[in-house]
């Protein structure tokens, strides 16, 4: 071992002792006769001591160290005289008397300090440098107990972790697979799992009874800020279950990693919410509950005075923001062009301010009595100070969105949304399926497997679009971290699932035929749930991006710049595989 | 819930009890007006007794139950007049006033027992009823608790779990990797880690001190009984340490899961074995040490008497199975048929038996004196009742091999290779290259990051092939479960290594610059080891195959047969890759 103690460990108690420590070199100040040098490691920083006259080419070899050079010493612990109350070890320092440099460095292409100078580029070409930095390694830390405390939860639970393959079939339904040819069946591929989802519905037909795993999936899919080709999931299934005790289960995972990770006591049963409510109220599946700031429709107080815009509405609706009556005329405009940027696609915004005497004064007065404004103000219980804003539209669910957009804005402006507040709630009675503009078809809404509501099975014949599945999803500040459903475990109603999603009844059995055939051998009732490790670490971390808490992310493109991967193979690998590469001209 | 209690958990003090329960059907009896059924699930049997006196529809529905239908029961538990004492819930049974068929089954294609009736392919096919048999489960149950306890002894020793990408970069040294193509970025393919090598190298150089994961890996090889194309390493890496600590690290660790899991206190240190010694007596970088059974070597003893096999040979060695003097001449024969099968290869066996007085009794008597064979007799300190089994050959490494095969069938044979017995020990001092015919140069023993032992450095320049690694693989009954190496920290000794590994300095830079680089930033000293899961799963379940811990495998081709996978994508999936299928005729 080329340590005795770690950077982080050295206390005063410890002063007197001989140690050896080794790690890198932060930074090296000379004052006088003396050199100081701060030595890093994972686990803190402890102040080195070199003193010129005691030792000069001791000394000397000190002060010749750069940044990052990765030492070891070997010393006495002391007491500082001038201690530093803002780290573990500030009251003591190693008086060294032997010093090793066990790797020079070059010169970091930036600093490596919790606000460091290196950009996003940068930073992520040389990842191995930007994980020395506390910011971004203990977010790794964070992922690392998180995983620790699920699985502890989990297994205490009496659930197994069963992993499953990575190389399994290619399902064109749903998202894009990554594919993997095969050398040994040629012209075949794998897919690698957008989820183990048929999988572990087989765990189930297989007795297995509870199951997670922590795993791996992949989309190919055009990228976004959010999103990686490869996310990790917290996996799971149970058997003989009825959606209650899915929900019991998960929300009481969640309560222990509030608890342990964040030492957030949640004692509160999680509020549920029916998805229709919450795209009426909040315009999105996923509200963030940190802050009020319902949407209030007014298509019975507004219509009809003139005002075409509202006048052709299909919907409006607005917001009222407590206490905002004060935004100035730029403030508003602001807002507006924000609603009209193409990413939220809103031709205008209406607001109002509730004057201190209790009078409404809103942009489009001219079309409105204060009489209607008054009603206007009743229906938001809107009171002097507030600020009331207003969205239109020909398409309801269009505008809801839109005013979503908007809400989370002004609760972003009013600082609504405090990073160290929770507000979890389950959004559940999802449709069972959403129309798809682009293939011209019902799709469904969270994937083929789901249990349509029993009560609404009878509408799969006379009303599809109407069927409520026994589907869920928790939501945690506008996010959702986890989502799950009941599933079919009932072949007949799983091959007319099938049939409502246009499937003819050979592409199914082609596709899922080893999951409709095992549902014959005698399938449990069954459900489940699936966590975004991901989305739940960087909520925990109060991250904006999930890449940070990914020790290895990708780029938007999808590409590793560290490794520079994606890369050309080499042409014996294209003919191992029976591959020819044909870049068509776009 | 659909039940209140397991199958496996209700007991003489719960009789009385009103109780739910839901499982499989494994056995129904009808005997006289009662109807028993055995019903199962995870965690047990549970018996339900029907009356036809008391209830004669409920008891002709039960009569209708067919093999593993999906049923839930409610009833009173109650004491049995006919006690199992088999099972844990053998005292009790349930009188049972509801039954609801949750599914029904068809018939399954094979028994679900213990010994079932199904052959291999079709219970692969099948494999989500293969799973229900107690003898697959308890194989994934004890898979879950080895990685529960892997993660507990590491996360108390202050190893932190971090994932690395399943998105690499490929590496055409070692084995062939399988690719990704990407969509986002034309003719270009990821790879599929063969293992998280290189990227745990880089979290030492990012300071993260302690890592492990557990990760699968993957390698597109040719298939071999006990390998599959994707499987599960435990990778562990560490900084600022040296071999001993590492194995003192990993050796606890082994012995931890030896207590947990199987009960076995280990408390003595490994035993360690130079390579070179392991290859010399035991034919094998892996000897099983379960028996002894160590090579003699006979060159200074039996050459030179005219004896043309052994007098032109490079090599003469045997072994001596103790009190095996016995064996007939017909059991002799088969064992000579046994070394000369093709995949041993030797061209025959001379055998010789010691007698009740002390003689001894060869196939080659007429080339050799009493004299001579007494002094082989002493060479082996056989004694009257052994059985001294030589080979020879005109490759002294080809022929220890050979050997070694004959030595582990006489192990079997014997009843020597007792499954429940473990002998530990760590090979080390590997040479760190091996001369490749195909390749027609050195290749890496272990791996290109490996770093040699100091005192051979100099002879990287002089006399490469007998430089010796700081490697080391623990071995375990025959089996290496694990094994790793410091590793080279020096960006100028690996870019030498690369040049000994036949690399030109552009494609060092090309292939692994990456890393090259990262170690110019400072790197601290650092080394690692992996353990194979599946093969410590086999071992501890006294498995045969790595199949049968694993729950999904693929087949000797690589193929999923429960899944159908691989399989050929859709044109549409092709043209997205931009790539073109072009099956070469062999």
């Amino acid at each position: 071992m080329y340590r005795t103690h770690t950077c982080g460990e050295l206390r005063l108690s410890d002063a007197g002792k001989n140690v050896t420590l080794s790690g890198w070199v932060q930074r090296t100040r000379k004052m006088g006769g003396m050199t100081f040098v701060d030595l890093r490691d994972r686990y803190g920083i402890t102040q080195l001591v070199f003193n010129e006259e005691n030792n000069a080419e001791l000394c000397d070899k000190a002060n010749h160290l750069g940044r990052e050079f990765v030492i070891q010493v070997k010393g006495t612990v002391s007491e500082r005289s001038n201690k530093n109350k803002n780290i573990p070890t500030g009251e003591i320092e190693i008086i060294v008397n032997e010093l090793n440099v066990l790797n020079s460095a070059l010169t970091p292409p930036f600093t490596i300090e919790d606000n460091t100078d290196g950009g996003d580029d940068l930073r992520m070409k040389y990842r191995y440098l930007d994980l020395r930095r506390n910011a971004v390694r203990k977010n790794l830390e964070l992922r690392h107990r998180m995983t620790m405390e699920v699985r502890r939860y989990l297994d205490s639970k009496g659930f197994l972790e069963i992993e499953t393959p990575m190389l399994v079939g290619s399902t064109p339904e749903g998202a894009r697979d990554f594919v993997v040819p095969s050398r040994m069946n040629p012209g075949q591929f794998y897919a690698l799992p957008q989820s183990p989802q048929t999988l572990k519905q087989l765990l189930m037909v297989s007795g297995m009874d509870r199951y997670f795993q922590i795993v791996k999936c992949f989309r190919d899919e055009d990228l976004r800020a959010d999103r990686q080709p490869e996310f990790t999931q917290i996996d799971c299934e149970m058997s003989f279950v009825e959606q209650e005790d899915i929900i019991e289960t998960f929300e009481g995972m969640a309560k222990h990693l509030f608890k342990e990770l964040r030492g957030v006591e949640l004692n509160e049963p999680f509020q549920r919410m029916p998805w229709a409510e919450a795209m009426k109220y909040y315009g999105s599946d996923k509200p963030d509950l940190r802050f009020e700031m319902k949407f209030v429709e007014l298509m019975d107080i507004m219509k009809g005075y003139g005002f075409s815009v509202f006048d052709n509405a299909a919907y409006i609706g607005g917001i009222c923001a407590k206490g905002a009556a004060h935004y100035t005329r730029k403030q508003l405009d602001q807002l507006t062009e924000f609603v009209k940027r193409p990413q939220i696609g809103a031709k205008g915004m209406v607001y109002a301010r509730v004057e201190a005497g209790g009078n409404v004064k809103s942009s489009v007065d001219k079309f409105y009595s204060q009489e209607v404004l008054q009603q206007m103000k009743a229906a938001f219980n809107a009171e002097p100070g507030d600020l009331i804003l207003i969205l239109s539209g020909d398409d309801a669910m269009k505008t809801r969105k839109q005013l979503c957009e908007l809400r989370l804005e002004m609760g972003n402006q009013l600082g609504l949304r405090d990073k160290n507040k929770f507000a979890c709630l389950w959004v559940v009675d999802f449709p069972m399926f959403e129309w798809s503009d682009e293939e011209n078809r019902l799709m469904a809404m969270h994937h083929p497997f789901t249990h349509p509501k029993d009560e609404d099975i009878p509408l799969l014949d006379t009303d599809p679009a109407a069927v409520r599945a026994d589907a869920y999803d928790m939501v945690v500040n506008g996010v959702e971290v986890g989502g799950g459903s009941i599933r079919i475990h009932d072949s007949q109603l799983q091959a007319k699932m099938f049939e409502i999603l246009g499937f003819t009844p050979e592409r199914a059995q082609e596709q899922f035929g080893f999951l409709m055939n095992a549902f014959k051998f005698g399938a449990p009732p069954h459900g489940g749930l699936a966590y975004g490790l991901d989305r739940w670490v960087s909520l925990f971390a109060g991250l904006d991006s999930i890449r940070d808490c990914i020790a290895f992310p990708k780029n938007n493109s999808g590409r590793d710049v560290m490794l520079d991967a994606p890369a050309p193979l080499e042409q014996k690998q294209l003919d191992e595989l029976n591959l020819l590469v044909d870049i068509k001209e776009k």
